[in-house]
Order: structure tokens, then C-alpha cells, then sequence
């Protein structure tokens, strides 16, 4: 009667749920401080309302309850949800994608873990450009397998590294996990980056006969700015899988709805599908909920307003211009990427050290470290315009103090 | 680029997925020869509408959309759901449950695979009567654990054999884990079986220092027959977790919302409960649904009419009775676990071999292979009154040729 051991020492590490600790610590401050006072820029918890369409749907299908709508189904989901994420697909990866290459999960952390649990024996390898979306590492480890990041080019906004991940690559790597627009940075990798990462792949497939899966986590494709589209890789890589969820480009993270999309020129597509319908199920997801499922079917093409992140993006942009501390310009999403300001001119900036620094003054904000990204820290302007406003004294001061080597309480 | 070669032999074993494969032939042969004539007695998937209270609650819900209530939330729940979940377990299991000790999760099957990665270290062992549920195989061999069934007393409609779990009890053992009322049998374990198996593992615990969870998975609590009620098993054995869901007491099965509740007397609960949190988060359920927790919070109290699935039960008993086909008498839930008929005088029953023949006449039964019960399978009676005593002319051919040795197509 324990907690399992190893799992103990997971929950404990630093790393491990920095993100959510600070959620938690966030709304203990709240409740001590009051809601205005604390600047929480901890979470990518989206807070754009879901679009018009999709609330009507919701109520509509609310109000419908024909016989069997509840129970059970095909594992794999709707046929008509499954036909709908199809339909996106096809319309974004510019290729014809059947409803039986589409599975209906539980968000996009459901459809990584059953893509993990789908192709990694354990040992096997996953390549992940750094930085990178910090609960990948549970994704992975889940199935025995190891991430390997590799760290993106800084000076070109955390580009993919392609020496790089050709340098890692080896008979174990069963996948590469991109993620873009990314989180944390804002980047979005570009066609030619994307087609030298395949020709990088497809060299080291035909060189030891194991082709790596290329898999393209895209929950934020729909949260592009400045007339910045998100590349289709279907056409470039054969062996690719998307993941993705509604949770941010229609606001509906808490309900958990996704899907996974195998590539229709993937070598053993029908066999990858099945694998991941057998992962979902076994792994206790059993489907996506029903209603969703329903929701979805209706309102695939629809998407939140991206200019509203975009306005808040360039507010922040704008403290932080003032304030004094560096970041990369996002292409999309909704966070920015900082560097966490050097505290004589020896340091490099410690993330941790810095984020604890500005939680003494209200200011919530993840550390990079969890993201494979020591000396960097993450904003999410998932807040108020008003709460961005508000900030930028707080910061100041903050920033202000951590350069004097001022510790103590604010 | 491959399936991983262990899940490719799980997939294609036979007991893997016995049930859901009959699903998907069902739905085949459903297109062949109209709904009407096949008669699907293999999937528990519940038929009964919900109550009427869930599905006004559900329009009222889907009616509102008040800011921020499709988003994130704390992992473990929302804290109106948690509580009310605390307020059912505290209830049946006569114990003051607080809501810390409850997680929301997606469905029973979520619950059981968190609670499964919250305890298990490679190699250790899950204690399971049999016949159990197929799909507890896959939740503890998803972390490394062995499942280790032990056959239930035949004679006493496989009651629990507390002296062949004493007999395979050791140092590896991390939990026992019951269902009741069970799926397939329907058996509902007594307070006395709990009390004698407490008393086995609190002497096993103190002898060898580890004591065994006791998990005991319960979505048919609200389905019983005759006056039969579920006991409380709390306040006989101090390490018990329950995990069960909304699926079948409320019909919302398609829509994944369960729990897990850790009993506040466990000796570690507050971080088992916390490991099963994490679980949740980093398996990628991240957290329940948030719709149908707020549902939850308002309709924990509610349960389909059990007594349409009693007459069911009945009138296929008496089926079987006329048939010929014997049978445990269920106390709870809506299956029939039956004795596949011996095909000559020295013939044990081959269920797997039979079910397949039943199929030829369009009636569809899980095998009990999977269930770790051969010679026996599985009548889910999620079917209307009409299919139940259409199907008698059917199975009574199917029998008869069975016996008669006639293995050609009827």
C-alpha cells in the first residue's frame, strides 16, 4: 500500500508540473489577494468565449436527446465526427484524408499519449525540437520511450535545428514530435524548414530501414497573426501524424476534444489507426464524449478570433519593450518566450530563481526550465487587456528589484 | 515507422478485444440483414434512456454558457462535481467522504487506468476474481503489472475464493481488485465475502509490511435486483479506493464521467489521491469533461429504473430455462453469464467455438475466454423485451444443431 515509487520521484521533480503548480499557487493567491491584484500569466487556459456557432450548437444539441445519443460507440468515434475532423484535415494538409484515417480522442494530450502508446516499444526514442510543451516527457515516458530535445536555433527564433536532429537520429527514434505555432515560443515552422527535416528523415529511413513518424501536434493553428498560415507536411513527409484538439482554436479545452489524423500515405496507415483506436480504448479513454463528438460534427471550420490574442500579444510586447526584457516575436498561439533578465553581468538569467522572484510580486509566469529551456520563462496572454495594462508598474518594479538583488518580500 | 511489436500481438490475440470485435461484426452483420433480425446480446451498452432530472439538466446546461465554463481546470475536478461525487461515496459507503479524497475522471475505465499508474511499479501484481471484466487485463499490464486471476467459487455463483487469494497473496502484490455487482456474472459479493477478504489482507499486511489496496469498481451499484443492495467496503478495510462512473447507473456512457474515491481512512490518501491526479494529468485525460461534471454536480443523486433491466432479465432466463442453457441468477447489473452447452457427453463446453456458431444465427454473445472463464459466455440484456423473446426461436435451432453436431451455415 505506496504510491508507486518511481512515479513519487516523477510528481516531486521540479520540472514535472511547474505549469500547474503555479495554477494551483495562483488561485491560493487570488483567494488571499483578491482576483485584480494577481497578474497570472502561468496558464494557456484560453479565455476567448468559444465562437457564436458553437454555443448555438451546444444549446441545440442540449435540447436534443434521441434515443441512444449517450451510450457507447465505435471507439474510434461518430462517423460523423470522424467524417468532419477528416473534412479539417483534408482542407489543411491540401490531402484527400478518409473519415477511417480520423480518431476522435479526448483532446490532444489524449491523442499524443495513444500515438505514444501506438508506436514506442520501450527504449525507443521521440526527437522533440526545444523548446517544447513540457508534458511531453509524461507523453512519451508513459510507453517506456525517451524524449530527446534537441534545442532550436535561438538565433533565428528557435528554429529547427536540422543538423541537430540529423545528429540524434538512430535505429531507435520511432518519431519526431513538432509542435507549431509552438508552445512556448510562438514559432511557426516554415515549408522549407519542414521539407529539410523530411529529407533528413527520409536519408535516415532509407539508410537503416526504420522510418521515423513525423508527428504534428497543431492545437493552435487557428491562432495565426499577421497573415502567418501553419504549412501542410502531409505533402512532404508521407510517414505523418496530426494531433490535434478544439481546445484553443474554438475555446473548448475543458471539454476535451481531438483527434488524431494518420496520414493516408503513411506506409501502414490502416494499421497506425487501428493501433491508436486500440490505444484509446485500452488505455481507458474508450471514446470521445458523445456530445462533443456531436458539437464538433457541426463546427469543425469554426475558429475563435485570433486578433483579440494578437491585440493582447502586442500590449504585452509593448510592457515588455518598456520593461526591458527580451523575447521572441510569436507567429502565433498566445504566449511569449522571455528571457529571463541577467541579474549582474555574469548571469545568464535563471529562470526559476526569477519567476519566484516575480511571484512575490503577484506576477505569475511558467519557468523555462520545464520546457528544456533553462534561463527562459513562459507568458501566457490568455488575460484581460486591462490585466496586461495593469502589469506593467508590478514588472517594472520587479524587474527593477531583481537587478538591484533585492530579495526581499515586495 | 511500425505499430510497436508487443501492442501488434496484443491487438491480435483473441481475447484482446472479443468483445469489441463483436461490436463491430454485429454492426456488419446489422447492414447485411437489417437490425431487426440479428440479435445483439454482446455489448453492455445501456439502452435505458437517463432519468428525466439528467436530461433536463443537460438542456438547461447546454442552454448557459456563463464565461470561462468550457475551459481548463484543476485536474482533479470541479469542485462543485468533486463534492458531489464525495456526497454519493460518502453515502453508500457509509464513511464521511471529503471532496480532497475525490477525482473526477473520464468514465470508470479512466479511473481504474489512474489509479493502476498511481500504484503500480514494474512486475507487481493485481489480484483479480474471475470471471472479471476483459479490459482490467490492459489497465494493469499498461504499468507493467500482472493480472492475477482467481477462479470464484462455481458452486455459489463464483463467490469470492478468499482461500486461493490468500494462497497467490506475496510481496508483489499492489491491489485486489473487485467489481460488484460483477461484469459478466452479475454477482453482488457480500458484506461478509469483504469481511473475510479484509481480514486476509490486513494479516498479509502485517506480516509482510505491505498491504494491498482494495479496489473495488462499482458503476452497477444502482442496478440491482430484488432487494439486493451493494455493501459498504470502507469500514471494513481501511486501504479501499472505489472508482465507478455515471455509464450505467444514469445511461451516460458515451460521455465519459466517473470518479475515483480514495477512502479518507487509507493510510496515505491524500497522496494517493494526489499520484491519481497526476495520473489523470499526464495519461492525457487532463481533466473530466467539464459539461458533464457540471451535470454530475446536480444529478449524482439520480439512477435509471433498474427494474426495466429486472424484467429483461427475467424474461431471458426464461428463455434459457426452455432452451436449456444454464446460467448464474444475477443480483445486479444486466448480463447473463452462462454454461456453453456441452456438444457431446464428454464435451466441457467450448464458448468460444459456440458463440461463433450462434453467430450464424444472427445471435451475437461474448465468449467467456476473455473473461478468464472458457466454457462459459457472456448475454448482455441492453436489448428490448421484443428482441429477448424473438430470439428464443433462434437460439433454440442454434442449440439443437449445436448439439446435433451440425457446424454448416443455418
Amino acid at each position: 500500500m505506496a504510491v508507486a515509487a518511481y512515479l513519487k520521484e516523477i510528481m516531486n521533480s521540479p520540472d514535472s508540473s511547474a505549469i500547474r503548480r503555479m495554477f494551483e499557487e495562483g488561485a491560493a493567491l487570488k483567494r488571499a489577494y483578491g482576483d485584480e491584484a494577481v497578474f497570472d500569466f502561468s496558464l494557456g487556459n484560453p479565455d476567448v468565449p468559444p465562437p457564436q456557432r458553437v454555443l448555438d450548437t451546444i444549446r441545440r444539441i442540449g435540447g436534443e436527446n434521441p434515443c441512444g445519443v449517450h451510450g457507447y460507440m465505435a471507439n474510434a468515434g461518430l462517423p460523423a465526427a470522424r467524417e468532419a475532423a477528416a473534412k479539417k484535415v483534408s482542407r489543411e494538409q491540401q490531402t484527400a484524408v478518409p473519415a477511417g484515417c480520423a480518431v476522435m480522442t479526448a483532446g490532444a494530450a489524449s491523442a499524443l499519449n495513444c500515438v505514444c502508446k501506438a508506436i514506442l516499444s520501450s527504449g525507443d526514442e521521440v526527437i522533440v525540437p526545444a523548446p517544447f510543451f513540457s508534458e511531453y516527457r509524461h507523453y512519451v515516458h508513459n510507453f517506456g520511450g525517451v524524449l530527446v530535445p534537441v534545442m532550436g536555433k535561438r538565433e533565428d527564433g528557435f528554429s529547427l535545428n536540422i543538423d541537430g536532429i540529423a545528429a540524434v537520429l538512430n535505429e531507435k527514434t520511432a518519431a519526431v514530435l513538432i509542435n507549431s505555432p509552438n508552445n512556448p515560443t510562438g514559432r511557426i515552422y516554415t515549408a522549407a524548414e519542414i521539407q529539410a527535416l523530411a529529407q533528413v528523415l527520409e536519408a535516415h529511413g532509407k539508410k537503416t530501414g526504420r522510418f521515423a513518424y513525423l508527428i504534428c501536434d497543431e492545437p493552435y493553428r487557428a491562432i495565426v497573426y499577421g497573415g502567418n498560415t501553419v504549412p501542410a507536411v502531409f505533402p512532404l513527409y508521407k510517414n505523418s501524424i496530426v494531433v490535434s484538439s478544439f481546445a484553443k482554436d474554438i475555446s473548448l479545452a475543458g471539454e476535451r476534444i481531438g483527434y488524431i489524423a494518420v496520414s493516408p500515405d503513411c506506409e501502414d496507415a490502416a494499421e497506425l489507426a487501428a493501433a491508436c483506436v486500440f490505444a484509446l480504448r485500452t488505455l481507458g479513454f474508450v471514446n470521445a464524449n458523445a456530445f462533443f463528438q456531436r458539437v464538433i460534427a457541426e463546427c469543425w471550420d469554426c475558429a475563435v478570433d485570433a486578433g483579440q490574442y494578437e491585440r493582447r500579444g502586442r500590449l504585452l510586447m509593448g510592457v515588455l519593450d518598456r520593461v526591458g526584457i527580451d523575447y521572441v516575436r510569436p507567429q502565433g498561439a498566445f504566449y511569449l518566450f522571455c528571457a529571463a533578465p541577467p541579474r549582474g553581468e555574469n548571469d545568464a538569467g535563471d529562470s526559476r530563481a526569477f519567476t519566484e522572484h516575480l511571484k512575490k510580486h503577484l506576477i505569475l509566469c511558467a519557468p523555462g526550465d520545464g520546457f528544456g529551456c533553462p534561463g527562459w520563462f513562459r507568458m501566457s496572454y490568455c488575460v484581460s487587456e486591462r490585466a496586461i495594462v495593469q502589469c506593467e508598474a508590478a514588472l517594472c518594479e520587479a524587474v527593477r528589484s531583481w537587478r538591484a538583488g533585492d530579495m526581499g518580500e515586495s
